[in-house]
Formats: structure tokens, sequence, C-alpha cells
């Protein structure tokens, strides 16, 4: 159990199907600017509303990575 | 960007499927007396159990829509 | 409507499917070991990443159930 | 368990005796204008001083109950 | 100090000027259809962004009234 | 002051009376499997409501207790 | 409605009886010292347990007071 | 960079103009009987209305200044 | 409405002017390095205060933009 | 990453020393009745003081552990 | 268990060492103006930063006394 | 006092020896990109135990540094 450091950003998906999939989306947005995502906790849920119906899910996550 | 005001009213949605389906009941729901709803926060989610199953899912959102 | 009292204890899901089915896997284990498990709150929701992708949800519920 | 949908509205109750008076006395004025109150749950709690003496307890509660 | 009763509702006033401006428009639209506004409590604050300004302040406010 | 260990659990009291009531019974309950319970913290306070009444007053409180 | 300023500080009652009880004992006795309370918010409830039953009720208030 | 101890108190400043001026109320009140004030944190900010308008801005802010 | 992804940093503008200067200090100088900013959440506000004034209002704000 | 379920409970550690050892002797009592503690989180730190100096520090955790 | 009052002031202590050391001082320096202090809170930890090293650790802590 | 503008970020340590040393890992590693930082604050605690003892220290700070 060496020293570690990791660094914490804050990244909103938006889906028009399900929370998780906007959780998936914004994970593998943030993963192509950033290696080594580990984990991630859910901030707030909220989303667009249309003519009566839920149009989008927008969810921010915190994602986590390790840096050297 | 004319000056708008929105009213917020909380609603709690039940369903036996999912978290997402219990906001879109939530919001269906408040729709048909309210109108013009424009986007939902997730404030609280729960549920009731049986048998060791989860039977209902209760999200609590508010929701939002401008006011004339 | 007489005097009951309950119990309350945080149980972590770890699912790889949904957030739904880490609160029902939670709820399961839980109902092996306590009986009459009557409703959860849904707590913290969090995950684990591998290679840009969500492979764990990882859901935190308080259940409560009645104590005699 | 089928689909239902709850409002919520806050009210708040002042009252010279107590703290479960203030809340009775919310939920008493709340349900001749809104049928079929279902549970409260405690926001706040402040009240007015005068003389050095508590004169009123003021108790905001949320009610819910269910919409058709 | 007799009996009283108050109910808070949640409003947003969005405006072009100041944080004070948005909560005055929320404030004096939400007296159009209510009588009676005591106090509000701020409980948020955000806006919106264009081409680096900020555009809008967006004021939520919780205001009470008596209710009879 | 030597080394000393406390555990905490959650336990929810339901009484007709009052919220005091409430939280005795919870503790009155929980010592009947613990012993030496030393504090209790109050955590949430809400109720059921029939007939725009208050007919049960539920309290959450988080009591301690030494381990050995 | 000209420019005044408030202090707030925050004091704990603790009381055998109720929650009230502890409420007035504190306000009582910060009233001693402190001219002028005008109201106060509760903070924090808790209290003492001893042989399973609640033996004191200890309630952090914030009582505020003009300054001149 | 030697051994400093701060002291905070909550102070509220209540002004018929802005945030800004009751926060500068608060301060200016509070730096009578305090010297050496050196930051303030916004806590809460609240407001009187009448007649459908707002009449007057209450800013609680804590305030710290070192003591010797 | 297509799938998108924003991200929200953290910046703290501090003005000697008002707490909305302080917002637009930390929005416009935000924007110089990230295009595209979309909306802002107050965070925390304080500030420092020197012989009795203040002198600095510091806003912490959220800020939103999308990232392709 | 198979289906997993943790539990989570609340030990509160008391040292004259430091926080860490107060931590440490939580984690090391709580592991005595319970196997495999995985994780800790803190929630509370908080202490006793006697004749103007620290005499125990005591930190609650929650504790987490994989059930079967 | 007769009945008491106590009062609560928040202190902080800037501490080149520890978080420990930063209590310590908080709770030696202000028991030189105020007698019998019984208990301390961790309100909140931070600290500042010189040459990418920590240089002080600044806590927060708020402090119980009893008050006649 | 001139306008300045402050960027905030989050970062956790690791470290097997203590919440301090946590701490100041994230900072000295922070510093090696990011020049100027002034200021952290802790966001959370929390660790790994393997073997009923803690092995790492997870603390999370959120970092301020100022941006021309």
């Amino acid at each position: 159990m060496g020293d570690k450091v990791y660094k914490k950003i804050r990244v909103v998906g938006c889906s028009a199907e399900s929370m998780e999939a906007a959780v998936e989306l914004a994970v593998a947005k943030a993963s192509r600017s950033v290696h080594g995502l580990a984990w991630f906790e859910v901030i707030e849920s909220r989303g667009a509303i249309s003519d009566g119906k839920v149009t989008e899910w927008q969810v921010t996550v915190e994602v986590g990575f390790r840096i050297d």
C-alpha cells in the first residue's frame, strides 16, 4: 500500500434513456481525455421535461482517477 | 432573456418497476394539473419491501414550471 | 396504532447491472438474516469504473424492520 | 401495489404550548383544504421569545397527500 | 400570540440585473396569486452564462404566508 | 480516561402521544437487547396522519453504548 | 424598517422532563446575561440514557437578540 | 506562521437596500465591540416582505477575529 | 435531445464591489480558458474585512460547460 | 465483478492520543466481532476537555464489511 | 441529573504541526477566558499552503462549557 | 485588494501514516502540475482496513490556487 494520489472531477451526463445511461455516458466521455478512471460518486440527479414527459436524465457524477 | 418566474412543487411517484418509472409517473401526474413543467430535481429515493423484495420505488422530485 | 419500534441498518449492494439491481441485491441479502424488512432509503450511489466503463453500481441503503 | 402519486407541501404551525401542538395545528389547518393527508416530516423547529420566555413554538412540517 | 399557520412555497426569480432583483421579481409575481406574503428564505442561487458573461441570475426563494 | 469504544445503532420509536414518548419507547426497546445504552441523538422526526389528525409520532434516534 | 443588527449564540439546555423544557431552560438562562432575546432555532436534540431510560433531554438552540 | 487562534461569532444584518448592505451593516456593528475582524462567511439569507415587496434583507454572517 | 456531457469546475471570484461582481469576474476569467460556459451555481459566499469594513467579496461558483 | 453485499456499522473510538489512534482503536475493537472489515469513513470528530486540555479524542467511523 | 445549561462558542486554532495541535491550541486559548470547558466538536478543517507544502493547519471547533 | 480569481480542485491523498500525511501528499502532488497553491479544505476522510488494522488514510482535499 504505497502512497497514491487521485484527482476528482465533476461531469454531467445527459441521456434520454435512464439515470444509468447518463452516468455511463459521462464516464465514457471523461475517459477519453483522462486515463485510469477508477470510481464515481453520484452527486445530483435532475432532468428536463417537455410536454409532461421526461425527455432527458441529467446526472452529475464525481469521478476519481489516479495521478502520477 | 426577459424576466421570468418559476414555481417548484414536490411530488412523490411510486412505481413497482424502477426509479425512472417512479419519476416519470410523478411528472406525468403533475402535468395534468400544471402546464409547462420544465425540469425536475431528484430529492429523495426510498421504497417499500415485502417478503424480502422491493415492491415499490418511491422517488420525490421537485418539478419546476413557469408562471405568468 | 399501537406502539411500535423499528431498527435501521445500512447495507451496500453491488451489481453490474443497474442501481435498482444493487438495491434489490442489498435488500435480498439483508432479508436472509433479518425478518420483516419494511422499507429502505437510498443513502448514497457510487460505483467502480474499469477501462472507461461502469463495471459496478454500489448503492448504500438504510433498511428498516420492526423489532418486538 | 398500483402506481400512486403524492404531493408534498410545507406548512408552519405556531403554538404557545409545545412542538407537538404546533405540528398538530399545522396538520389540522392543512387538512381543511387538502384531502387525504397521509404523513408529515419535521423540517425545522424554531420559536419566538419575549421577556426571556418562549412564547411561541414554530414548527415547519412537510405533509404528504395522495393525488388522483 | 394566538395559534397561526403559514404555508411556504418555492419560487424562482430570473433577472438579468442582480440577485436582489431576481428575489424581488419572484416575490412580486408570487404576491399576485397569494395574499399576505410575510417572509422569504434564499434556497439556491444560480444563473445562465452566454459568451462568457452572466446573462441571468436565477434565485430560488421559499416564501411564507399566513393561511386562515 | 482509558481507551473506550462505543457502537451506535439507529432505532425508530412510534408513539401516539408525543415525540418524547416515541424516543423513550425506542430507547426502552433497544435496552432489552443491548446493555449499557449511554446516550441518544435525534436523527429525524416524522409521523402518520389520519382524518386530518396526527396519529403517530415516529422519531429516529441513534443510540450509543459501550462495547468491551 | 430601519437598519438593525442581531447577534446569535448557541446554548444547550438540559432537562429531565421534555425537549420543550430543555429549550425553555436554555432561553431562561441566556436571558439573564443578554437582554432582548427575540427568537430561537433548534439546532440539535440529544440526551442521556441510564438503566434503559431517558434521563436527560439536551437541546441545542441558537438564540438571536438585537445589539445596539 | 506562528500559532494563532481566532473566534467566530454569528451576526445578522438587516437592511432595506441589498444583501451586501446587510452584510456591511453586520460587520460594521460587530467591529464596534470586537477588534480585528478578519473575514466573514455568509450563513443564511432571508428577508421580510410587506405588500408584495421585499422590505428588508436579513443576512446571517459568521465573522472571525483573532484573539490573543 | 441528443446525448450531451458537461464538465463542472469551481472558481472563486474576488471583488471589492459586490457579490454579483465577484461572480461575473469568476465567470469572465474562466471563459478565457474554457469555451462554452453555460451556467453557474453559487457554492459559497465569504469575504475579507479590514478596519471594520468589507474589503472583498469572495464567491465560489461551480460553472458548467459542454465537452465534445 | 460478481454481486457483493456489504454492511456498514457505526463505531466511536476514544483515545487520549490522537484522532488516528481513536480510529484505529474503533477498527481494532470492531474487528473482534466482525470479520472482513474493508474500509471506514470518518463521520464525526469530537472530544472531552478537562482543565483546559483535550483529554480524549472521540471519532465516529462507519466501517464496512462484506456479508455472505 | 439537575437542570444544566451550556454555552457553545466557535474557535479556530492554527498550528504548523498537526490537526490535533490546532485543536489543542484553540482549546487552551479559549480556556483562558472561559472556565469549565467540557467538550469540543470539530466543525471544519482547512489550512494554508506555501511553496507546495502545508504550512498551517486551521481547525474550527465548537467548544461547550457550563454556565451558572 | 485588486480583483483576483482562484480555481479549486479536489485531490485525494492516500498514506499509511496519518491523516496529515495524506493531506501533505495530496498537496505535494498537486503542486507539481499547478503553481501557486494557496489553501486547502478537508472534504472527506476515509480509509482502508486489512486484517482489522487501518492500512491507508484517504483524505479528500479541495485545494485553491490563483489563476491569471
